[in-house]
């Protein structure tokens, strides 16, 4: 997806929210916004947004001199997440369509995320996304490819999410790499939460190199590349993959939900729909 | 009230709806929200949001070489507040305290606002704003000051406000100068929309002088400042006066709806609350 001119006002409230769970220092903050306002005028509107997303979170990290800000609430997050897990696994047990299910618990755990604006209501959010109908289910061809291959490349999203998309990777009994970003960016899934959550006792865990907010194929290491290109069926979960990826022609699902008007519109629904999306 | 650094990302937000209002050229979209980008580091934050709002609106004449980009939608909208005026007029009459109802339909009024987000149901806000509890209330002084005084100064907000404020204009009984922008911005009211309503009529109506989006004093003319120093009663409609007055020490009485979360806390109510609210 390409960077719109709508991504533009919404770069400074990322901006805002990061910086102030950074630093209590107006003055940091406003250095922050003056930093993002400056490298405006060079944004691409070809570029994907996580690329600036990118910048942003480096533009606070260096301003506030902290690597990983979210490292807290991160942690805050991915406890809950933990508790959440046998009850959402016996939803899938006793779901009728398990596997259905258990996609719907991978979206569940894309709510997590402090990137897009953050009213959670984790409660609700499952009781929701565990009935409500997707406005784009590429299901059937979903199951066609899966039933092609033995071999899945899962590209995860949030911390706390990890815990969700083991629900789903444990459904989906394949060979699972599961890929994670370089380094802390936003609450975005790292090795060090891959292995919070035991991931690599069920899949392979592989960082993509990247740390932006997505998957930035010209930023991912060699070692993702042949991974990622010799994948006949990848699952893309959250936002920021999806902004980064819909633009190639890879055997991709995305699987998320729609938590900005944006992108919603870019998808063809609406601000809070989920979707099961197959590109190619 | 100063700006907060919550103001910044909605600076280009409205500087986007404004640019998308005056051209869709994107290229000059874009150039508007660079040039907003290139104001951000010299921002006071001791400054009230209007001073920058009135950039703003600078900036996007000048890109789209347009005077009066909002000329159209305040057409349209201003017929739509003069078909309406009969009916809210009757609403007064009938009602058991027409004084407070009047203040209600001024309140309506202020929700044909294009500097705020904008999703206006105007049927359903007339409904509720009949029937709302007032979050501030200064009634008791209102009518207090009111007996006191056979002059009122009123600075009008937007231009098919007009319509809702000579409502209440015609049941407050007193001598009223009202007051409108310098010239066009946004769709603020200007001596053109006070002659459409008949304003003139019932009032002397009187330029503040100032081409912000909000009343600030250091840019009103001479003659506008006379008539504020020596007024006994200032009624002060709308967000845009209240963020440029709200610290002055002068008998002011805001009326508004809350249409932005940082206003309303600046308040002390909820976003959608409406206020009628003393400072002296």
């Amino acid at each position: 997806m390409k960077t719109y001119l709508d991504c533009i006002p919404c770069f400074f409230r990322q901006g805002l929210t990061g910086a102030r769970l950074f630093t209590k220092d107006k003055e940091k903050q406003r250095k922050i916004l003056e930093e993002i306002a400056k490298e405006i005028p060079s944004i691409s509107l070809d570029n994907t947004p996580p690329q600036m997303g990118r910048k942003i979170h480096l533009i606070i990290k260096k301003t506030t001199n902290s690597p990983d800000p979210y490292k807290k609430i991160k942690e805050k997050y991915n406890k809950i997440a933990l508790k959440l897990y046998p009850r959402l696994k016996n939803e899938v047990k006793k779901a009728k369509d398990p596997l259905l299910t258990a996609i719907r618990v991978a979206i569940i755990g894309n709510v997590i995320d402090f990137g897009a604006p953050f009213h959670l209501n984790l409660e609700q959010e499952i009781k929701t996304i565990l009935n409500q109908e997707f406005s784009i289910f590429d299901y059937a061809k979903f199951k066609k490819a899966l039933s092609k291959t033995e071999e899945i490349l899962y590209l995860g999203d949030n911390s706390s999410e990890v815990a969700f998309d083991k629900i789903l990777i444990e459904q989906l009994n394949r060979k699972v790499t599961y890929v994670v970003r370089e380094r802390p960016i936003i609450n975005d899934a790292t090795l060090e939460d891959a292995l919070f959550f035991g991931m690599d006792k069920i899949a392979k865990v592989l960082s993509s190199g990247c740390d932006a907010p997505g998957t930035i194929l010209s930023l991912c290491s060699k070692e993702f590349i042949t991974y990622y290109n010799s994948s006949e069926l990848i699952i893309s979960k959250g936002q920021g993959n999806y902004e980064s990826l819909s633009g190639e022609n890879s055997p991709l699902f995305f699987l998320l939900k729609a938590k900005c008007p944006i992108i919603a519109r870019d998808l063809g629904c609406r601000e809070g729909d989920i979707v099961l999306k197959s590109i190619k």
